[in-house]
């Protein structure tokens, strides 16, 4: 397999499975849209059960949720990302039949995404209802260069026959069907509508709009000059048309490309509409495909340039890890209005949401290689602090913020408090991804003016809602009661010791950098109302913060209580009663040791520096034995902590059951979107498992081990300006300064330097 | 004031309030259904605000429960008490003008409720648009004596005008508004319907059906033989109709008698509506208004002599008392199929739901003065016994029964799990129930037949919803996690004392009475599979249970991390905050230390014997700071704890905070319908409070102390088939032995006898 074949996600290597998974796993995005590969045809296909769509980050509506009992505070609105007409949709006409009217018959026959250029080829053969056959063959790619565009190349040629074929390309696709369906508990209608249709600067251009969260988009249709197109109005609707005059073994082409305007307030349309047009036909009007298409690659090249990650040795796996990767770069908002939902763009599930694992599981490969976008996902966070700000002071906490537990808005979508609003730790989460952030890139511009206040304010929090001590067992300490942690097995406890431990290393880095900055910038504290009382009260809660131990089994416990409760029966429990949520009340859930997902050992992962082996070695294999991975968020986390505990062949098994979690559809519910987060933890299994990177004060530290199965690992990281290309295999790591100043750092935990251009190799010893 | 004075509720004596209030005070039932005391020719009156109706018990419809996340075994539906059209509704025609097409002008003039009878006597000043006026007085009462009938007599006098009056009698009220609002949380729309309408047997006559929940019931309408009418078609609307010539100053009455079937399944419609005209045409056709009244009265005579409380010194208080007995006696089913809702058969609240307090506030009072209405009400759970064993499967307990939280069939009806489901004391409320009632009535052939069966399935659920402690705060203990008491602002804790400590009892009257029907009925043992080694097991856990205790505060902690909470600034929350329910979050409410009712002490109150007064006292004090009272069940428990504790002023100051609650609608919600388990609570405060009644073996106790103002409290008690009539001074207790054999039993745990129709009188210490 050459080079460019571990970029290629080609159909006939992947397993059967359903259609709409087929379409999630090629849905071609660029952090504000997303573009289901579905059937162009769709719709009046008599065989077809897709769901075609296009999802604009941060286009949502809000739809009222509903509760048997509804209390005070409760979210009262759900936001759910519209599902939006698809815009590979096309109509033809043969013979006097409209593909529209009369179901053409379409087959798939092959589809092929190259990700070095984003490129998305797709093979139909069609038969018209009078029996001619065409191809029909698709190029599509969402620009990276002008993030508004997406491009489609349709190409037809006659396979039986001689004739004219007619192209309609309307520009409100009114025909499809507009729905929404998630794979959570949730389902939502939103109220979005197409508002009219009309044509402006020769653009046929639509207004969508909401109904309630009062949000609109306007998408316009460009004929491209490789095969220039008259507009015209057919049934009253803008559109493209022309007819062409097919000769059997011919290929005709002609390409469109869409703009889609950033979401705005609808009340603003007037304004924003007739810009958009202009700007759009002078952008997009003499340019042809291929013109589009070299400004995109140059954009996706610059990404494989950083953020590559190239596996040795297993070139299933090679092509698994670049798909996953690629997806993250097709998810993530780089606007600073949005961020990355749990199902990227690539489908309705989970309504579009954002929640604690952009921060924990996906920004990470962002910090380390996408530095820029990495800090557009953390000021999306810093733009909603106002309605953290509300919600805080709404749920009677006096100080400080409470980040939403999912949203799309910054306003709390969580429709069940006990596993949404409960899981406070969200507030830590987001500060442990500034200071990281930080920590990597040495930003302090951003640390200034975006982080410092993020984390003083999610630090001010935890004062707030928990309180010192005066029982006994936690006498003098200071705990947090009434808490989820991320395993939603279990809720509603006191002293999680995930939450604790994040919330203890919140208040830390308040004081860090509050005192970092008393120096730098002490401005920044006056504004913000930081006193040395204040950074005094931060300190000494971090200090005294409890953290429940369990002394008899020696492992740190998951809350105050949580080993005293009878174990879940795994083994005798039937594997069609898994996942458990979707077979038993919470109730009875709650009332046994099992875990949904990882939850104390993620701080065995975060905090390395925490515990000793004999420690860590402990709280797996406890955890790992009460954990049912209901959750695509969990065996990564097991699998990093197993390279730790070096029990290789358990690291491998958890990292080859997350890997190809989407394309295989092990989880059998890709039709929804993909696991984004699940492909966040290919990068943290590969980079802070196998290749054991960890930050050390000022630089880093890397203890790879790489299972035997593979010859090398090569990625690359930027690191407080520099960038450098990591190359391990299974005798030595060497490490190329790429750019920047030379760097000390660290090879199991010791000392080396790369200097300006120079190669380092360290060699490792083989067991 | 006379004797009889004291069973009147006058309107002009009672503090101005709403419309709708009124319409609930004033509601007559008879278990069976409920009448509101509405405006007659609602609807169309213009200043109308009123909420008519009848309630059936135990007709309801069910309407799907909503949920923004729904999990598995949520409750899926709720069920909501119909708000039937009103009997009362009456149509007049004058000059041509109907008061259903235009409004006529309807002035309240004078109410009075005479419980002696059981007949409310209601006068309305009526104006025409042509300006006539006249006076209607209505006299209505629901039988007691035949569960289905409601009558009215109207009469109807001139006051301005010598003409024509005609009356319209539709049986199907079809323009009445069918509407639905509770007082909590909750807003559901049943879908009942008017099916049709038809005569029978000369009865003009409806059926009206429930959509989803595929019930029916009937309602005829017989004109009483003191003016009999015609059955006439108006509108084609079977009805009743006459035309009065009216003379000013001359009155003429007419009366209805209206038959309410039981709710039956919509299927055996057929079959119930033919026999069902049949019978209410032989049984009220000859009958006068007088006749149903006096048989009536009969009935409603033999509930004062066993029932009645008498108090005198307080004559408002003594009046309060009457009201609340009279609207217990109005709202409790008696046909083994039904209970008593919280909010009796007065108004829509809380959708008509049976709840914990209908066995824990309500039972007593019927056990110990109508010990067949007990039995009915204790029947109605063993009916539910297949109901709740499908929901202990659902909720994987292995073993046993599990009560639904709120229900009118018997499946749970609760839509928030952590105040609902997860108060699973109601299991051993219902066997304490048992228990009481069997201790008080001897009543063996039910415990062998229906109690004995109850209490051994709920017991079981304890084994399996518990379990054996590992963790060393706890070792070798009965523990029970993840549960809600009785107060919720507390939810889903660990051990919570009254949840246990009735648990405990539920395992040990379990042991005692398969201990006592080992051999009495050993047969019955063999039936419900009870081994000596499942006794065993009932006696070990009970032994070994777990109760909480602060060793510092040396208090009985409500859970196991109760004490360590913050407690909630009460004194600083503004008042209108109150209900905290309705103004904080629950997220925020569980963060604290603060109770909404009775919760640990509810233990102090049931097991006296638990505790010295010390211990009482510092389990008193320290709740009753923590305690908001926002549930009407919760002052009467520390006013009878007061009593026992020799505060009098205290135990005087909450029993007059409950008695009066609906009377003066202090809770400003009455309109929703009367509080009836703070009803129930005023009987538990005089007899267990003020009397000091408590059960011994074989008999019982009187500790009575009378508040300062009190001149003499008198009561009736069943025990053991005597019937007592209890006379309490300042100075003395006089018993008199009414019905039964000789009794011995104590006064300040002195032993007395009570002999045949002797007279026993205890003088008492004064302080």
């Amino acid at each position: 397999m050459d080079t460019n074949d571990a970029f290629q996600i080609h159909l006939q290597k992947l397993p059967r499975q359903d259609e709409r998974a087929i379409e999630t796993i090629y849905t071609l995005g660029n952090g504000h849209f997303g573009v289901r590969a579905s059937n162009p045809l769709q719709g009046k296909s008599s065989h077809y059960k897709g769901q075609p769509g296009m999802f604009v980050n941060g286009f949502y509506d809000l739809t009222e949720l509903s509760y048997g009992e509804n209390y005070s505070y409760y979210a009262q609105n759900s936001q759910t990302i519209c599902q939006l007409p698809d815009p590979r949709y096309i109509i033809f006409e043969l013979d006097g039949k409209r593909s529209d009217e009369t179901p053409f018959d379409v087959k798939l026959v092959d589809k092929n995404l190259d990700m070095r250029t984003g490129v998305l080829l797709e093979i139909f053969d069609i038969k018209s209802p009078t029996n001619k056959q065409f191809r029909l063959t698709l190029q599509s790619f969402a620009s990276h260069a002008d993030k508004h565009v997406f491009v489609v190349k349709y190409s037809v040629s006659a396979l039986n026959f001689t004739g004219a074929l007619t192209v309609i390309k309307q520009a409100n696709y009114i025909d499809q069907p507009i729905q929404n369906t998630g794979d959570d508990m949730r389902a939502a209608q939103p109220n979005m509508a197409l508002d009219r249709t009309f044509i402006k600067s020769k653009i046929p251009t639509m207004l969508i709009s909401t109904r309630k969260s009062q949000l609109a988009l306007i998408v316009g249709q460009q004929a491209l000059s490789d095969n220039p197109m008259q507009v015209a109005v057919i049934d009253d609707l803008p559109c493209h048309s022309k007819t062409f005059d097919l000769t059997q073994g011919l290929t005709q082409s002609f390409s469109f490309a869409y703009a889609v305007s950033y979401p705005h307030p609808l009340l603003q349309t007037t304004l924003v509409e007739s810009e958009f047009a202009e700007t759009t036909e002078k952008q997009l009007a003499n340019k042809s495909f291929k013109d589009l298409l070299t400004a995109s690659t140059a954009k996706v090249d610059q990404f494989w340039q950083n953020s590559d990650v190239d596996l040795q040795g297993d070139a299933t796996l090679a092509q698994g890890i670049r798909f996953n990767l690629f997806h993250l770069y097709q998810a993530a908002g780089t606007d600073g209005q949005t961020s990355i939902a749990a199902k990227g763009l690539t489908g309705p599930g989970y309504e579009g949401h954002y929640f604690w694992d952009a921060e924990m599981f996906m920004l990470p490969f962002f910090i380390y290689t996408q530095p820029e976008m990495a800090k557009q996902l953390l000021i999306y966070r810093f733009n909603k602090l106002p309605q953290a700000q509300q919600r805080a002071r709404e749920m009677a906490v006096q100080s400080g913020v409470m980040f939403p537990w999912r949203t799309i808005n910054g306003e709390e979508a969580s429709s069940y408090f006990p596993a949404g609003t409960a899981q406070v730790h969200i507030n830590a989460d987001i500060a442990y991804a500034v200071d990281t952030y930080v920590r990597v890139t040495g930003d302090m511009d951003f640390l200034t003016n975006y982080g410092y206040e993020m984390i003083v304010k999610t630090a001010r929090f935890w004062l707030s809602y928990g309180h010192w001590a005066t029982d006994s067992a936690h006498a003098g300490k200071f705990v947090i009661d009434d808490v989820t942690g991320p395993d939603e097995y279990t809720a509603m406890v006191n002293n999680n010791y995930y939450t604790n431990r994040m919330a203890q290393n919140n208040l830390s880095i308040a004081v860090k950098y509050s005192k970092l900055l008393q120096h730098n910038h002490p401005e920044k504290l006056v504004a913000l109302d930081v006193t040395q009382d204040e950074i005094d009260h931060f300190d000494y809660a971090a200090d005294e913060m409890y953290l429940p131990f369990d002394r008899t089994l020696k492992i740190k416990m998951q809350d105050d209580v949580s080993t005293s409760k009878p174990v879940w029966p795994i083994d005798t429990t039937p594997r069609n009663q898994f996942p458990l949520l979707l077979h038993f009340h919470p109730l009875t859930i709650y009332h046994y040791q099992v875990n949904k997902q990882a939850d104390t050992v993620m701080t065995d992962f975060l905090f390395p520096k925490d515990q000793d082996a004999e420690q860590l070695q402990r709280d797996f294999s406890y955890y790992e034995a009460i954990t049912v991975h209901d959750s695509s968020l969990s065996r990564a986390i097991f699998g990093i902590l197993a390279h730790r505990l070096h029990r290789a062949s358990d690291a491998y098994r958890y990292f080859m059951e997350t890997v190809m979690m989407d394309l295989t559809n092990s989880q059998g519910n890709t039709a929804d979107g993909v696991h984004a987060a699940n492909m966040g933890s290919t990068w943290l299994s590969l980079i802070y498992g196998f290749a054991g990177l960890g930050l050390e004060k000022q630089t880093f530290n890397l203890s790879p081990e790489l299972p035997e199965a593979w010859t090398s690992l090569r990625f690359r990281i930027n690191f407080h300006g520099r960038n450098l290309e990591i190359t391990i295999t299974q005798s030595a790591v060497s490490v190329k300064l790429m750019a920047g100043r030379a760097l000390k750092f660290y090879v199991h935990h010791q000392e080396v330097e790369v200097t300006k251009k120079s190669l380092v190799n360290v060699f490792l010893k083989t067991n």
